[in-house]
């Protein structure tokens, strides 16, 4: 693990000043990250549900957080796919935890999956798999 | 096509009163539609490029009006998957466009295929493919 | 889990007749199964290693094992939605396993994910999720 | 395109002495191929439909020829992503066809899709979106 907790949260924050429209990091581990989305009305779609779109923001950012705790800051790693199954209907105004665990991370390509859940419920609402491209000059500090 | 141009319109403005955060409806047809999203700073991520969130939630919401000016103003259609491949750094400030067409659009399920672009340019950003529940009892006007 | 591994195995024999093509069922859980496909010259592509469509046939009937043991012989279930990410160069002549787990199996659809590994390295070289449809009529026993 | 209809026809052949199983090439053209595959009872799944691996396996094969017409005889070539979606059933006996297209072709990647058909219907029967990564020593002749 190449970043601490802290470092991460700050780099995420300056680099989204938007962030808590996708969620804030509330743990980091070696080839993980959980992040928590607060939901406002702003987040909520007809059936008065968290939206398809907060869900797959959390998770794809949830996803960026593993992979920078792993390979260091580098703020141009991009998603190149991303694949999200919608499991069951979400509390609505509930939290939202995205939980990312890399499966794979090579020199120019990382694959990893997200499971996303209700606050205070075990099942989870989403899975998610996604790939990152990682850019040749890798952590920029 | 059960569903005008301004009726649809008028539905999305109204179940999503955050919507201008999603795209607005540009044009309808049987089996298509077509949003677009103006960019501002809140769609942007590191590198000053439109984020991948913002593409996700124009592909899905754009399929969605695809589907309901073929089955009618069903709120309660819901994304059950959605796979989404990202091709080309999309231009930072343009706005964007997305173009859903059906596949096919069955009792319970609806799938469908959406690109994405960059205003002013030809080749796409992104192309998605989603599926869509549909709930037993259909349209409820 | 309404199925025992014999009649599970004995229904994929018989359904498969040219199943050795896909795997054999090796275990069977409560929401999981495990499958092996004996890897021979049928199963390699261009540089000697498992073709994509051996791995995607086996994860297919994983997927499927692990589903028919919770809901029962439901011959008609079939694959809507699936998607596979390849994470690894699979071993040559190494057989290849995929343990199957469900996320969730509602009344006419199920989602579960899917790992497979070359025989004897304990870093998957594939990770699939899917969709399957359930047939109104469930257990024909 | 770099490749003739004749030469990657012989490719493919050699490349893949077992390839009439995943089916065997039609028509080429500039970011483009067309595949045939005639169905035996080996592509047969329960319910005498064409399996879903059967579908999977010509959508990969079609995506790489189209790949290979457009960048050279690149045997390394290899699928690191598909995603598919089944939408009707196929008819038991008739061949499949598939139509891929690629999307983009960057250096070391390119996206494309599939869209499979039974021979003499035009509603596609499945269609797929799959990434290829594209070794670094690219043509080898």
């Amino acid at each position: 693990m190449k970043v601490s907790f802290e470092d991460l949260k700050h780099f995420l924050e300056v680099q989204f000043p938007q962030g808590a429209t996708f969620g804030t990091l509330e743990a980091l581990g070696d080839g993980w990250a959980e992040m928590r989305l607060a939901i406002d009305d702003g987040h909520l779609r007809p059936g008065g549900t968290v939206s398809g779109p907060a869900m797959m923001g959390l998770a794809d950012v949830a996803m960026y957080a593993a992979l920078l705790g792993r390979i260091g800051l580098v703020p141009l790693a991009v998603t190149t796919n991303l694949n999200i199954n919608f499991l069951r209907k979400p509390a609505a105004h509930a939290a939202i935890r995205a939980r990312a665990s890399l499966l794979k991370v090579g020199r120019s390509m990382a694959v990893g999956e997200v499971f996303i859940y209700s606050e205070g419920n075990d099942e989870p609402v989403a899975h998610s798999t996604m790939t990152y491209s990682i850019p040749p000059e890798k952590s920029q500090k």
